[in-house]
């Protein structure tokens, strides 16, 4: 059994991803296919980078993650598979790898060079899959690429600190199906500038001096309900991966709104928070 | 093989649907992971029970099914598992449940009460994919949680039978994907009062006297094509689930529209029948 | 093992596919399932004939596909089981069939006769699913259907060649997720008329002279990346369907906009070329 996932701007109306499975099938009979997301928005490295990131931590060792966004070979835009932390990615060396190697060293790279056997305008299917093949038969990188030392690493929006460490500008870098707003300010950072000390977090004129662990920890049960004003109160979280995010308790971006509407935040945004 | 199935409000773009399967193939090596649906409206009970009771039915005893809407553990909302005609269902309780149960009795429900291993902002993954992988490994529910009694029931709209007993009140419960309107009046209810009587269904100002069996049932195809004014027909069907739905033959609510938008009916209006 | 896929209109949101996947494990116990698409346009024979095309051929021989789109069984629209390069196609004889027929010869098509057993409002679970088990074990389609000689062609819009072979005049047939715009003049049309002369590719107003073999063939990476102004550079392409597309590079329809809305170009609109 080998675990293939796909993370694609392909969308899920177009033949893409079916032809991908029927070809994968062909290639890795006993092959388990997961899809990751199909909605990235097209070309976009980080909305790729992120979900790809929070995603896969959870797969099992050995898994393979194809990356199906901004694929196409050019002189700039090279192919490689990279092993990281027993897990295996294989994509465009287009920035999105950088951010989980920025993480965790990679165990190996390579720079895929079985292209004078296969050209093609849909290199997610003639070459990613067939490297994947390759590595499920467990096949060893050297063999579809030669070794690099680096790949391209692309600048996220990292956190400022000021130099007098009382102070952290971060940014807005995804907005979710709630609207909730995923800041780029980790519980590390937060905690490492805090020192124990009182905070002032504001995104746009919203401020918050409290960090949840859990969305309801935002309600007080002891009132009854009818009590409470509950919907559409706002909060700040430390969310499941651990970035602190802004949200609405129990919001519905179809009706109530979320976080990102509601309190005006886009991507991109900046987020403060001064301690005292 | 286990079966495992997913019904959330997580939709198809995040990670956290991939995070999810991961998991579950992490702890369940031999998993056949199906999503019913991500795109319930984010914390809508109604729409999640819907899905859920008109999608079960068809699958094996044995099968797990996990609930991804409104999750969070809090002293209103326990973690339950249930297990209702040979199949296993793990969410919160929060009502999605009662609408399962309040047709078949339950086999065994309890609450699930391992959380003092596991504190969790994600408890969809947290929590329930442990209780999923302790359920696809023969375990008894006993072992994760407490027997109890009864489970927080949410009152559905439920249609209402006049005291002459030759008038029924329901309600729109669903819109579907092609704009078709789904009501709360069974066949069972309907047929209980026909007592072999005509009758009178108003939607809104739009009379049907027959409810069909099929939707090309209201097409007369010994007419040739162009004289059967077909495209646009509005009906009233048993549908596939036995419930009264109101539809337009061949509707797109992208191009022709479907009966939600062209008859104006929306989810909660009420629908009528009248026995003479 | 038994490839079951899904081309359907039903979307992801109701419960309809959910309740197909478990029908199928019930049937069929090792079923691999694969969604092609689930999102053709409601009744769009077109549509679903391109999309189930385009896929098809990367799957496995014995791969069984399973067409849910407008499948309700009427006097003029039989259910028929189709074998055609060694896969097995299962829908309704709309004609969407016939855009496969028409390029291979099927090497088996049955009516399917097994109603009077199942009456269904729903015939892609209660009909198709039990052809599919059949078949996944092995069955052949003789049993569950009588021998047709031929199935309902529809004709999809054919590009035009005037009587002096100079002027082909296409039509737009499929745009897709980045907004590309996908006529129905294939590589193989193109060619045969061109005869090495020159050409000149109008669609609306906009002109082509190259027809490129990859995206990124329309920039020139010798000059430094500023000076490229390569984003929105329209383009026509063979695509990986070996069919003329006309695309915008690296597009994004809720950003910069795709060939689709850029250049005004929507589904049947015509394109045309000249050769000089």
């Amino acid at each position: 059994m080998a675990i293939i996932t796909l993370t694609t701007d392909f969308g899920e109306r177009d033949h893409f991803v079916g032809a991908i499975k029927g070809f994968i099938y062909s290639e890795i009979n006993d092959a388990v296919i997961v899809d990751i997301s199909h909605q990235v928005s097209p070309f976009n490295i980080l909305e790729a980078a992120y979900i790809l990131k929070n995603a896969y931590k959870s797969f099992p060792k050995g898994s393979i993650h194809i990356i199906g966004v901004d694929s196409e070979l050019t002189p700039e835009n090279r192919h490689i598979a990279v092993t990281i932390d027993g897990q295996h990615f294989i994509g465009a060396d287009n920035g999105i790898l950088s951010f989980l190697t920025q993480e965790i060293n990679p165990e190996k790279m390579v720079e895929i060079n079985i292209h004078d056997r296969i050209e093609s305008v849909f290199p997610v299917l003639d070459v990613f899959v067939k490297v994947a093949g390759h590595i499920a038969r467990g096949g060893t990188l050297e063999v579809i690429g030669r070794t690099i030392d680096s790949i391209k690493t692309l600048k996220g929006l990292s956190p400022i600190i000021n130099t007098a460490g009382n102070h952290i500008t971060g940014n807005v870098i995804y907005i979710d199906n709630y609207g909730n707003v995923i800041t780029n300010i980790s519980r590390a950072i937060f905690e490492k500038q805090r020192k124990g000390r009182e905070f002032e977090l504001y995104a746009r004129n919203h401020k918050f001096d409290v960090i949840h662990e859990k969305y309801s920890d935002a309600i007080n049960f002891t009132l009854e309900k009818h009590k409470r004003n509950e919907d559409g109160k706002k909060l700040a979280i430390f969310n499941s991966s651990n970035l602190i995010e802004i949200a609405i308790y129990r919001s519905n971006l179809d009706t109530v709104g979320g976080a990102s509407t509601l309190l005006g935040l886009n991507y991109r945004d900046t987020v403060t928070i001064g301690f005292l």
